[in-house]
């Protein structure tokens, strides 16, 4: 059977959520993950270092060894430059979040304006700190993320030296602004990689392919893949994982996010082959993160096996329980025990 | 408080499906309707007069009074016109599904190509029998009507003495269409005049909400809307209501359809009246179908009355249980007593 090993995976755009909930999915990351990004939308948003800190501690202690690097982040607000000299070596980035746009994300910016932000913004590059951003407006669901594309090239001239992050693109035009602007860069999750909105509600309507950004078209799908499977030093792999209960997303109103985490590794690994690309696969979930954010995390190599994996119908404590993508189905390689 | 009285309200396009769910549902037309063209896509479909006649009987005798008339169709098939003239009485139009479209739909035509359809269609003319059309291909959920759009033109401009009715219309390319060929009518549902895909997908994900064609654009809806409102003579009401059981719209892959049968005209008399269009509303929901379809159906008089009506969570019997749009929602104008 062929193998596959993977130096140091990352996830550079995780949900961990708190409480029960992390307790069940921070090892369900860290398991195959040498580090990930952590986003600050809870509630209350992380916006304190000390915020920081505590959410760092429960995640070390959700996770129990030290194998696996929490990256964490602050979430988006007007910071002045003395908050974030002091913060500075807890995080390792800012999350810009519109106001309203996705989970949790009320206490977001209302308006995304060069001027208004310039303090922080300012702050942020004379400390390398860089900016993860929601590039979503409040518009039509199918063109919120490609109305957003102004906003990313008015942060992107305006901030020459910040590095930004273009969080779970899912259109050909974040793909296509990408090369543009040199401080762009980009994460991509694992289902808009692979589904479209014909997945989501073409057939019958599955909520647990619901997601926001929603999965777009094909010509989207196909550009996502596109530089991601040729390895862009710009594209980096960002899960999204996002786990809610499965009541909550079997519920009348559904709430958003694909819960990805335990099978991103084998499904990345099956996409890769199929395309006769596995050489760049290292480049989408390690390389370019470590060259885009100057990281270094914990060694950790991950084997995988191209042996059959019936994925889990869910992933359950005693208080949680968690569908993830491809539930019940049968993957192709699994990760080596 | 204002009252306004209906003549003869008509639902020209309706599932009513079968078993003990015709007999919870049937009634909740009947309650408000004179009438309503019954969909034949049964499983399996409605495609002899024997089915037909049966299938009738099953829905008189779930309504249990005289005061309503189901006009039944085939479930288009490539019909001799001898098979045709046989089952005239028993019909008021025939069904046209592309294959596999929506719901029960697999035996349906895979390619609607009018050489192919000739002997069957000209004998619907001979017969005067109109053909319905669910007109979507199977692209992209968002394009499907619109790329339908080429296969109604070549239908209109090749048997230019065919009634077609272009049922639940979602597009504003398919009402760009109506004024373009004589013989092109076409059908609207409640929900398609309310809702877009913002409202299915935007925020939460809305299984009730969920039906095919899927709601898509404002531009869309407001095009809709326009011609609904101001009565178009081309257009008339067809809620498409579709009692799928809660379970089954709250489940993993939930079923399309919306049920709108015992809200239709509550909603419908606040629609028109917001947008102070009152006076056209006899025309979408009874006039109109009357001269399209010739039709002379048992005369009835609806009130509605400005009165707060509470919309049930579900209407249920001992084995049904189907959830209303709008459910545990409070609508200004009720049905009077």
């Amino acid at each position: 059977m062929r193998e596959i090993t993977l130096n140091t995976p990352l996830d550079m755009h995780l949900h961990l959520r708190d409480d029960e909930m992390l307790k069940l999915v921070a090892p369900l990351t860290s398991n195959t993950f040498s580090g990930a990004v952590v986003m600050p939308n809870l509630v209350p948003p992380v916006t304190t270092k000390e915020a920081v800190v505590a959410y760092k501690k429960r995640i070390v202690n959700a996770i129990g060894d030290d194998k696996f690097e929490p990256f964490m982040t602050l979430f988006f607000q007007k910071y002045t430059k003395e908050f974030l000299e002091d913060v500075k070596d807890e995080i390792l980035a800012i999350k810009l979040y519109p106001a309203g746009i996705t989970t949790n994300s009320e206490s977001g910016i209302s308006t995304i304006d060069s001027k208004e932000l310039k303090e922080t913004l300012d702050a942020m590059i004379e400390l390398d700190i860089p900016l993860c951003v929601h590039g979503e407006t409040n518009g039509f669901v199918m063109d919120r993320e490609k109305e957003f594309m102004p906003v990313y090239e008015a942060l992107a001239k305006d901030f020459p030296k910040l590095k930004i992050i273009m969080e779970h693109i899912t259109t050909k035009d974040a793909v296509d602004l990408l090369d543009k602007h040199d401080n762009l860069y980009a994460t991509i999750t694992l289902q808009h990689l692979l589904i479209t909105l014909d997945d989501v509600a073409g057939g019958m309507l599955k909520p647990h392919l619901f997601c926001k950004p929603i999965a777009k078209r094909y010509e989207d799908r196909d550009a996502l893949l596109k530089v991601a499977l040729q390895g862009h030093p710009k594209v980096m792999f960002g899960s999204d994982s996002a786990p809610h209960p499965k009541h909550a997303k079997e519920a009348c109103g559904c709430a958003a996010g694909v819960f990805t985490s335990p099978i991103a590794l084998q499904v990345l690994v099956d996409l890769f082959d199929k395309n006769d690309k596995l050489e760049n696969l290292s480049n989408f979930v390690s390389d370019n993160a470590f060259k885009v954010y100057n990281i270094n995390p914990p060694k950790k190599q991950i084997t995988l096996i191209e042996k059959e994996f019936l994925v889990p119908s869910s992933y359950s404590s005693e208080t949680q329980n968690v569908v993830p993508m491809f539930s019940d189905e049968v993957l192709p390689w699994s990760i080596k025990k």
